[in-house]
């Protein structure tokens, strides 16, 4: 069994021989963006849980490793595509793909991605290659999903807490789910782990995103690494802010669709305020206690996997980390 | 057996199952863009390739309607996502989905048909599985690569013919030649007959975009349905320039480059002029040529399958109608 530090080595070793492979291959206007986008790095979680996932039941971890490259790359995939979207222009610190490419190339090469994923998922052929590939697609689907929900609230100011809860479930946590799962099913798991798997990988990942929507409005900088408050002033839906219009009082309620009105603002100042109404409604707190008890569900689902609790720790150190990240 | 006329019948009920569906499928913003691309009808060509290789060995060719909707949704996301990349405004008469719902829609609603058509390839599960949804992925690959050079080409004037066949055998014909070869996958053709379908649907493929090509410069408007020299006017790069600019003289050559930059021209007047240099270069005759080559090597293809020749004949009456049509 190894660590997860060396797994997050082999991945990355991986990926420099793919990005290699895609620098050399034509035509070079579709695929030198892919390794552009696959360079950038990033955490590199959905590899890792695959990994990991895979790793409770067997030892030969890297048999599954270009199906961790798959998700990767459909990760990818969708970063390109939705940074359009957003006419987002900077991505951990570099220029987007559209923003360096061209809008065409993001759009064909991110393209190109999703095909390439399955491509990669196919690599290692088995028995489970229908369930893993089933997976997959409908997880691809939920994200797809997701993403338009997230753009259907920007125009909303009445979503609803669950409804942001099933929006990140979809965008965000069923690929966590499905990269647990698809380690479990390739290392030929029983069909009752590789479930509880998933679920505890959509625990994890609605945990990971709520930690997210917190540390936009009360991270460090210094350690969180980009501008605090982007969620605040651009009035993106959080947790947050969906739990502060549902809890405000008649006053409260006015003063922050107020904030969120203003066209013309301090941005500085709309942050202050806006943090300021979240602290009076406890809002942090409740996110807090939110996280908790995701994390427990997350960790009581791994607890009840028929594997040797030894085999569990990588997975429950980097649940650990990743939901009480401070970046 | 069934002729091609039922089962055109039977694609379209199926299609309007499936677009009813999506129009009642959220997130509604998501799913209609793919009803309304889908309840757009076009010539359901690929669906019917399935059907008709399927059929050449078994007879329950409902069993692959699945797949052949697969490979119509897929191709319907291609042109989605095409349209986008060269705003192009109609789409079979009708405003363009990037038109109609915006393009962030365009995009979205596109990645959702790539990944609906896994699942529909999904639906029918058997042995064969992995090997259909290998050959299938290769080939989303190698139309976005396709795609690539087409837009590559744009910028070029140095083009060859063998570079421009290459890129028609991506961008089209491979998805052909796919068709063909999942629909004889499904039945359980040998490996050989499943090959040699895939070859002919290459050869249809190829000189199906040539007709293509002869009929935007040399068909009738009133039986083409769409006006006639819109590849001249904007200069595409087609089989039939590509060669004039091959075979030309010095005065023919500097002539074609002369109206292919002038920014402001008389359409009729331009169009009258290529057409004449493409008239004395023999580019219509030398088109034809190799149209009817392609044509003898896909029947050839298709002569040699060990099935009962009766088989063949929805098939090869649908070649001859696509490769002679006038609209």
């Amino acid at each position: 069994m190894k660590e997860a530090a060396l797994l997050q080595d082999s991945i990355e070793e991986a990926f420099r021989e793919y990005i290699e492979t895609w620098n050399h291959t034509a035509p070079h206007n579709l695929y030198r963006p892919v390794s552009y986008a696959l360079a950038a790095g990033g955490k590199r979680l959905r590899p890792l849980l695959v990994l990991l996932g895979y790793q409770l039941f067997r030892d030969d971890v890297e048999k599954a490793l270009p199906a961790a490259a798959a998700i990767e790359i459909f990760h990818n995939f969708t970063l390109l595509h939705d940074d359009i979207m957003d006419k987002a222009d900077l991505r951990r610190g570099e220029p987007t793909v559209h923003q360096k490419f061209g809008e065409n190339s993001a759009i064909l090469s991110g393209d190109v991605m999703a095909f390439l994923s399955y491509r990669f998922l196919l690599k290692t052929l088995s028995e489970h290659t229908p369930k893993v590939v089933q997976l997959f697609s409908d997880t691809a689907v939920e994200v797809c999903e997701g993403q338009q929900y997230d753009m259907d609230f920007e125009t909303r100011t009445d979503v609803s807490a669950p409804e942001y809860m099933e929006m990140i479930r979809l965008k965000t946590a069923v690929l966590l789910g499905c990269s647990l799962q698809t380690g479990a099913l390739l290392a030929g798991a029983p069909e009752v782990s590789a479930t509880r798997l998933y679920e505890a990988g959509i625990s994890l990942g609605l945990a990971f995103q709520l930690r997210d929507d917190l540390l936009d409005t009360f991270g460090e900088e210094a350690t969180f690494g980009k501008k605090i408050g982007g969620d605040i002033t651009s009035n993106k839906k959080t947790f947050l802010l969906i739990r502060a219009l549902e809890k405000a009082n008649p006053a409260q309620r006015a003063s922050l669709l107020d904030w969120m009105n203003r066209e013309n603002f301090d941005r500085e100042e709309k942050i202050t305020a806006v943090r300021s109404l979240y602290e009076a409604l406890e809002i942090k707190e409740e996110t807090e206690a939110q996280i908790d008890r995701l994390h427990t569900t997350a960790l009581s689902l791994l607890a009840t996997l028929a594997v040797d609790p030894a085999r569990r720790i990588p997975l429950e150190t980097l649940c650990e980390g990743l939901i009480k990240r401070r970046f």
